[in-house]
């Protein structure tokens, strides 16, 4: 048995070696593809009925798809300054209880003190992209350039803001805005498109955004192969209000929607296949994954959690817990992963394959996923902890999650309710957050509350960057 | 593009011809894996995010899997009578609004007269076996042999039933037996184990029984291999009591439960293995599916239904909708298939496939999957109808569903409530059923309900067969 086992192992190194060598012993060079509000059950390989994505679905059979992977927040900036930064936000105060995201009117973003995975890629040699939605402060000192990438193409911040107030005031305000599907016009939204620090398009046109995004990456791509790079690529949608290309409209059973995601997904397989062009494929690693649960409020506009609880917003499963897949072929032992995983791990595990130190100056809310992606030994995280705002709402230790407080959004899934006992589930028998068993499970309880305990010790907010709006 | 057509269509030709000829032109051999009481939601490849069904996701590779595929009923017994008769159950009478399936002390089961799935692929000179749970009647008039089974080894009816009086009286009645896993003991369950017509243990060993029914089908196959074979294998698991084997047990991240599918699914994994060995993976179709979505009462012991809404005992999407694959590689075209199809269709396609013309005598409700499943064409189904006992509740037209009347199941998901305008829900777009659309879709309810007019013209119950119990 062991004997086998050496031999699986040395095989398996001898191929990464090869391959590796092959790339002249280059790191691998990294893309993180983004989804903005995709939900845990919106891809065919998650198990949607009919949004099909068979470019991922592909990527989940040569890949890993994990099964329990977490956002650092279930809204979009916070959720943005976790993957990024590899810190829960609110540590860089950019999760808030003043309010939940940035505006246009916000004054602030991503302190320049935060060290972005970027930046620390830069200390390997990487070019870096962002192409997308940036949504970390929208004043110049915030942008992309500022913060470690080397080219940015994309918003500042979400698809359905910035409508012009004769526009608000016809339509009813913001909701009535953006909940009739009629209203989905460019005009309505006078989004800017920044390329580096330069608004060129305004309105943002956004029917064509998701394939100049993927566009852009494969350019990116090209442009920059002689080097390691690392391309963050947040598309925008399926954000609400939803825009499609003549060529994806209409194409999906799934409706608008469905015609969004399966565009994302093409956009998916023109970069995968560029990728093979450029004799790429060996030496890089795609991470897919979107920022947090669908905005249910939204209906058919908004997308699906499938089997989880609730959607964005909350601390719900359905808020937090998002589709994932890490594909890099012969890298990469293909399998599906049920342990636990958090955009915040990003930070730690690039470092690892870029072979830069991490910094020792502050705390890192990131774990190493390499073993578990790389070598398939389990992943050094066993808990994962779940904030709204500055507030701690709930937190998981192994297959146990321990509710604290409960929110819901816009008057779905309850007020905001505390709860001593914590409402507790088995996260692995109960997906769907059923069945409350603190009252059998007392001892696991105990052991989340050392937990917590442990954490808070350690637990300094950052002065809160989204709290001031309006003219200056 | 028609050249281009053209050709593929001639080689897909080639290779299936390439393929049976090697066969000597023998028509496929089939083999119907059916689950009992597992939900839409209980495969990886259908997003569970902890079950691991490793041999069933490659058959979801290789084959076609179908995302909008529904039983005749909701539960056991018409289910069943559906799946073999290719009939609506409330045409043979197997449909009943006195009694929702057979028990123990059920006078009758599925009548002579009906023609199963056997007795139809006999004519073509199948060998035919039924493993595992039969459900349509265990006085020996009713059992397999004497329904076109040239073969039978399997329990007559739920693994549920049969509980002692002794037994009963000290655990609180079946409720209480029932509900915690701790009573999960064989002797609880006097359930009698049937070779052909012959009982050959009593209690049945249900912790052996799953991989029993994977090595009794595999044996089946290696004395059957010279002439076409139809295997019918029900097993009778994860339905309530749940048991594994020594060797599954405490395997999956899902407790028992998943204990209990992973065994499902490994026992599959030695059937297409022993496919493979036997040189009739090329010359076989396996189809999959379940006989009614997760009995959701049970909560930790029961399954999930995934994105969709209630289950097992329901005519919502939850009780009726299964997950299904297709699985016959170099004969079938691999993808995902959103189509509707049906169990009710498995008369059709297999008649068809063995070349067997259709019983003129009666109405059949079942439709030829052939076009979809072996040329890419579109299938002939565009409807489905929900019967709870002899009622119709709800109705299908494309991507339309009207409930007429809902009702949930143990004071779940609501008591009986007609609705009138009826519920509409656009299943493409919102497969969970949560927005009612009826009021803007006036000519939709219009088009169903001539569906249903037509539907009702040609509905002839059949004497209830259920509704006969106790003592003779």
């Amino acid at each position: 048995m062991h004997t086998l086992r050496f031999f699986f192992l040395f095989l398996f190194f001898s191929i990464s070696k090869s391959l590796t060598a092959q790339n002249d012993e280059q790191p691998l060079n990294i893309i993180v593809i983004f989804a903005d509000d995709l939900g845990y059950g919106d891809l065919s390989s998650f198990g949607h009925p009919t949004i099909q994505t068979p470019n991922l679905d592909q990527m989940v059979v040569e890949g890993q798809k994990w099964t329990q992977f977490y956002v650092g927040a279930s809204v979009c900036t916070p959720s943005r300054a976790a993957l990024l930064t590899g810190r829960l936000p609110v540590r860089s105060g950019m999760s808030s209880d003043n309010y939940r995201v940035l505006f246009p009117d916000s004054h602030h973003g991503l302190p320049s003190n935060e060290i972005t995975l970027a930046e620390q890629l830069k200390k390997a040699n990487y070019t870096t992209a962002c192409i997308g939605k940036w949504h970390l402060g929208h004043q110049k000192e915030y942008l992309p350039l500022q913060h470690g990438f080397d080219y940015y193409f994309g918003i500042p911040y979400s698809n359905d803001m910035d409508a012009p107030q004769s526009v608000l005031e016809e339509k009813g305000g913001y909701w009535g805005l953006i909940t009739d599907p009629k209203n989905n016009q460019i005009e309505n939204f006078q989004v800017p498109l920044i390329h580096n620090n330069t608004v060129i398009e305004r309105p943002a046109n956004q029917h064509t955004i998701t394939r100049r995004y993927s566009e852009e990456t494969i350019r990116f791509i090209k442009n920059n192969k002689d080097q390691p790079f690392f391309i963050y690529l947040a598309h925008n949608l399926p954000h609400v209000p939803l825009f499609a290309s003549k060529e994806a409209l209409g194409k999906s059973a799934r409706g608008l929607y469905g015609d969004v995601v399966e565009e994302i997904d093409q956009g998916i397989g023109t970069i995968l296949k560029a990728l093979k062009e450029e004799g790429l494929d060996k030496n890089t690693l795609v991470v897919f994954t979107s920022d947090n649960g669908p905005w249910t409020v939204f209906k058919e506009q908004g997308g699906s959690a499938g089997p989880l609880f609730a959607g964005k917003g909350t601390t719900w499963e359905g808020g937090m817990r998002v589709p994932t897949v890490f594909w890099a072929p012969g890298k990469i032992a293909p399998g599906i992963v049920n342990q636990i995983g958090s955009t915040l791990d990003l930070f730690h595990t690039f470092s690892t394959i870029a072979g830069v130190p991490l910094p020792k100056d502050r705390t890192l809310d990131s774990h190493d996923l390499g073993p578990l992606l790389f070598e398939k030994q389990k992943a050094s995280r066993d808990h994962f902890l779940y904030y709204r705002g500055t507030q701690l709402y709930a937190a998981r230790l192994g297959a146990y999650k321990a509710h604290f407080i409960t929110q819901g959004e816009y008057g779905q899934f309850g007020d905001k309710k505390t709860h001593d006992p914590p409402l507790l589930y088995n996260l692995n028998h109960d997906p769907s957050e059923q069945f409350n068993i603190a009252e059998t499970h007392p001892e696991v309880l105990k052991n989340i509350e050392s937990l917590v305990t442990e954490h808070k010790k350690n637990m300094v907010p950052g002065p809160d960057q989204l709290k001031d709006r309006g003219v200056k």
